[in-house]
């Protein structure tokens, strides 16, 4: 289901990346590096996630001389059971808020709700966040763990960070024109390593639904951009969106698991996930390449596994979203 | 923030309703009673859950004679971990799906947002629906307890069951007419057991604003309806508007978790809670009286406690949530 946008621009944008990200490839596009170590100052991994979340609203808004009255509306999720993370975030600001969940595809879907509000000029601007922490979500998704058991290729790597963008009717040279909104996808997949896997059907639904129901060619975008399939992840979509749609990605595609790390060099197996991996990939490089014009029209498609550790121990599938944003830059 | 929408009107509705809730007063009213146990044929409370929800979803469909690609879009949300029996049952529609989470506030915060995609004319119908299960959510959220640790009379009890709401931009005897997002409050209280006081203040700023935001008297409607504030909770309520904002609910003031239930016989401490227990009863009880002309003007305000386990534990205080829903009988 695709839905068009008249009059939502992208504003500001603020970007904060733990130590695996400032030592990758993109690091100095974000605003600030947490790079000391997992707690910065706190006692616990929830608490030191929350703190990087609320400094990331906090440094949104001072980056665009804005005050907490003059923001509408809040949109925000992460990874933690209860989003814990957007909600304590939440409290310290007091602005309006909806809190929204789709696993590592949150970003998209904080993004297309609140260009809804935006267009429908119910709202003038709306602030959307994510956030996940490395061992935050190791504590959640994987202990307890087997002593010592190493993690296949095909794993990925949750992010660490926080990332937010203001969306607004006020104009911008960077338009969101339309949205796809994804629907869930269970191909029957329970191996919990294997994200790229369980994520990318549901990708290359949402990708080939967005490009019919726009009517465009797969080579209208500049990139197409998907959240966290990893390198494998990415491969496989190559290849499934060739043999089930006969739509070649070879030109303008991407998968921003891949570029958020040195993939080769750094210990993070497949690449990055977790909803901050491509919202920090998004909002920092890729807009800024943008803002240059080096890339004008950009279909960002973060991809979500509806993952539940509890319904993994009762032996079920794994099922998947992604929702589809299309940028472009404004002559 | 309060919005107001113009074309967005109330169709079909499916309630189902567990054991309890079928031996309370209000079990006429629901479609359906899953009231021999809580397993409903499964082996876990989560997937009883996902039974329950899917099977609300399969009957508003059958009621309202839709299939699943005359819906433009679902939004969903519930209390467990990773809205797991939202996730597991939109997988089995293919409808457009947004997972939405504020608790027990989640029926509020989606029907707002659908509203919003249909006012714009963007879509011509959603598909909002909740689910909670009292035993799945005592195992995630009260789980190790101390053995036979009796709960304190002011404990609420979450509610078991699942309501579905099909909004559309059809004409129907009854219109959405507003809704006021509301802020993430937090009034440093920690007792886990004691909901009703951690919600109450969040119900009370987002009835605030509403009545300012639209310039109206509180007897400008004829019913206003807390969620799940439980006998005590409603009663500080009452008299928190009064002394705060001089604000009278004495005369068109109930709250769902105490008209769920026969509370002085039922074994349900101070009275309902969890998602399902407000959408039970609006979406029953009380869109039937509004059917039937008996009440013209409903203000529905979901509470939800963003309570987390991981945060309790670390021995913080607990943050809330109400969103206010205006409904009102075309004459």
């Amino acid at each position: 289901m695709t839905i068009n946008y008249k009059n939502v621009y992208v504003g500001d944008v603020y970007t904060i990346a733990g130590i695996y990200e400032a030592s990758g490839p993109l690091y100095k596009y974000f605003d600030e590096l947490y790079d000391k170590d997992f707690y910065y100052g706190e006692k616990s991994f929830e608490k030191a996630e929350i703190k990087m979340h609320t400094s990331c609203i906090e440094g949104i808004l001072r980056k665009s001389n804005l005050s907490c009255t003059e923001i509408d509306l809040m949109l925000a999720g992460d990874l933690h059971n209860q989003l814990t993370s957007s909600n304590y975030m939440s409290k310290v600001f007091g602005i309006p808020f909806l809190g929204v969940y789709n696993a590592c595809a949150t970003s998209a879907e904080a993004m297309l709700i609140a260009a809804n509000f935006i267009d429908s000029k119910k709202v003038s601007n709306c602030l959307i966040s994510t956030s996940s922490h490395n061992l935050a979500s190791e504590k959640q998704f994987r202990n307890p763990v087997e002593y010592g058991t190493p993690k296949p290729d095909y794993a990925t790597f949750t992010s660490t960070g926080a990332a937010a963008m203001i969306l607004s009717s006020k104009k911008s040279n960077i338009r969101l024109e339309s949205a796809t909104v994804g629907r869930v996808i269970d191909k029957g997949i329970k191996d919990v390593n294997n994200m790229g896997a369980v994520m990318m059907p549901a990708a290359a639904d949402t990708i080939y639904n967005h490009l019919k129901d726009m009517k465009r060619d797969v080579n209208y975008y500049d990139l197409i951009l998907t959240g966290d399939l990893g390198k494998y992840g990415k491969e496989m979509l190559k290849k499934y969106m060739k043999s089930v749609y006969n739509i070649d990605l070879s030109k303008n595609y991407n998968d921003c698991g891949t570029m958020l790390y040195d993939i080769n060099n750094q210990p993070v197996f497949a690449g990055g996930s977790g909803p901050v991996c491509s919202a920090l990939v998004m909002f920092s490089y890729i807009l800024n390449e943008m803002k240059k014009k080096k890339i004008k029209r950009v279909l960002f498609v973060p991809t979500g596994a509806l993952y539940s550790p509890v319904m993994f121990l009762q032996h079920q599938s794994l099922p998947a979203i992604a929702h589809a944003i299309s940028l472009e830059v404004l002559e």
